[in-house]
């Protein structure tokens, strides 16, 4: 249960229309899905996050299965229930397999193993990874 | 100062010798770094953890770049420094741009955004993501 | 379900009752939520954490919507459901408005979002933010 | 040392110095620093970056040092030393006193002790607390 | 819901299956519980990770309880739902009581807060905590 | 660099030197660390977060050892530098060994690696793992 009245699109004002239209413009679909209904609770927030989220996942110099890769391991990393099960729909609509799931999740678990034994054991930055970039 | 003396080659026992040879094999490389000199100090966790990781990062259904920048991702998400160090040294040398990076951090950065937006609100996930994979 | 018996008032000792009573005479309400009746399973945890607990939020030099609003910020970081439930319930209580939630749900994504930037570019900290306080 | 190059303002891209400029005229300050010059690195992340934390952390229904109090909780929980020490510049700025300081650091802490306590022991969230919103 | 089809046992391949009869054979039960079954998706995973685990939980230098309390301790810091359940239940048949649970989760609920004190203020380790090992 | 100034035992109030004391006493030591010289910029911070530490630490249920060691594994799950720094020089003075700190180390890392598999999976708990407590 949402702490804030998800905001359906009869019931939104012309701001939250504008960003609903926008969303299902650019996902081609007639779909709002929960995250935004929530968001809608609070327009400026809801404009916003769409925005930022649209520019950063746009195509560029990675390509857009990469970016929700990315996006499913990070979540998977801070344990976000939701968007673990929304992006890896995502990822699996942009052709992620059950075997580059299957990768994707070995690297984010390994990740996940070394940065602690990184962290618990204290261990010194090389000197060599500490070269500044040209 | 690391918590555990780290083990040099010359100091270092058969079991341990044999893990930085297929190190510096595998890696192309003739140094060893302080992670694995670290982790030398329990042997079975220096074999299990090279083991594991070359497995991991071996090319498959993703491509070594990929694996290096998720590795990267969650490295960032969980703050751990010297894996953000070491594995942006190893995304560079896969190729990453600037550019790339850039975009990397854009998605790691906006998924911990939604991620936390979408627990502080206690977003339900919607029926559609539930929906069992065939 | 809890891992451990939810202690009720009714099958609780006089110890436990004891820190049931002065949870309901300092919070002036006649039940005892699900969080206390599983510490209870530990009397030594739960004594402590309520006396630690009603201490830090009492009035001081922050106001209690205040703290009440920086314990969700945080629960909502560690995505820890039954605190970001309980204390949105709290914090709307001492009267936070859908909009005061908008802005601070707004402010916990954007510190997420640039705490991962800052570490994923291992942004050295500027020389004016060590300076030494008086 | 940071993982790109700092762009000084003298380097810096006309698109860059917009931002720049907006930064010091906003901030009333005639210092950028490192983290602004890392993310501009990569133009886009850099402006879209900024325009979200102007907007987030204008007054409103929160007053700037509470969100800046807030953002530090945030930045503690997340373990980045880059934020904590900036923003704990910037709220000692608007006016936050040690004793601020003392308990808002003593809400952190509670807060990241209780929600282990919940989650350790798989606390149900009380009927009451899923009340939906009016 | 999990996002790939659980394996079981009769629809297993050979691979699955040999890892399948380790584990009923090493814990001595013949159940294979969802973890298993969803990692089976990627018989590399499946394999990798329950020989790591077999290994890591073995009993060495430190006993089976302890080695489950640390699991525990560590699954409740990252809020992971499902390990806090499976290795409660382990670390109740290895004979963990409502008491040493207790204990347990104090200690993590400690750290927890500590960890946040000491990074919120930035405190710096005393030399006397840097000094190498013998 | 500590963000508050740290409070030394000459300059101290005799409410913080009242703590000091208790320190000293308890741990046979003549030395207060950074951490407390911290927390003393706060004194009912100090008083509260000692007692309690004091209370949590103490032998038990769980022997001390056990206890350094499972704060030591929480303080590498939370990337905390001072408290891995120092509750891995407490647990040492506990009789801590490299072996096994080699044995602590490596089940943080498979219990961090498995969370983050549990949760990316989205892995359902199983019905054996919910049975309630007797």
């Amino acid at each position: 249960m949402a702490s804030v009245k998800l905001i359906e699109y009869a019931q939104a004002s012309a701001e939250v229309r504008a960003v609903y239209d926008d969303i299902m413009a650019t996902r081609k679909t007639d779909r709002i899905n929960n995250f935004w209904k929530a968001l809608a609770s609070h327009p400026p927030t809801l404009r916003r996050t769409w925005e930022s989220l649209k520019d950063v996942m746009a195509p560029g110099a990675l390509d857009p299965l990469t970016k929700e890769m990315v996006y499913l391991a990070v979540s998977a990393s801070n344990g976000c229930d939701y968007c673990i099960a929304s992006h890896t729909a995502s990822a699996r609509r942009q052709g992620m397999t059950d075997e580059m799931l299957g990768e994707l999740m070995a690297v984010v678990g390994m990740a996940s193993e070394t940065n602690r034994l990184a962290d618990g054991y204290q261990v010194e930055v090389d000197e060599m990874f500490r070269t500044p970039p040209a």
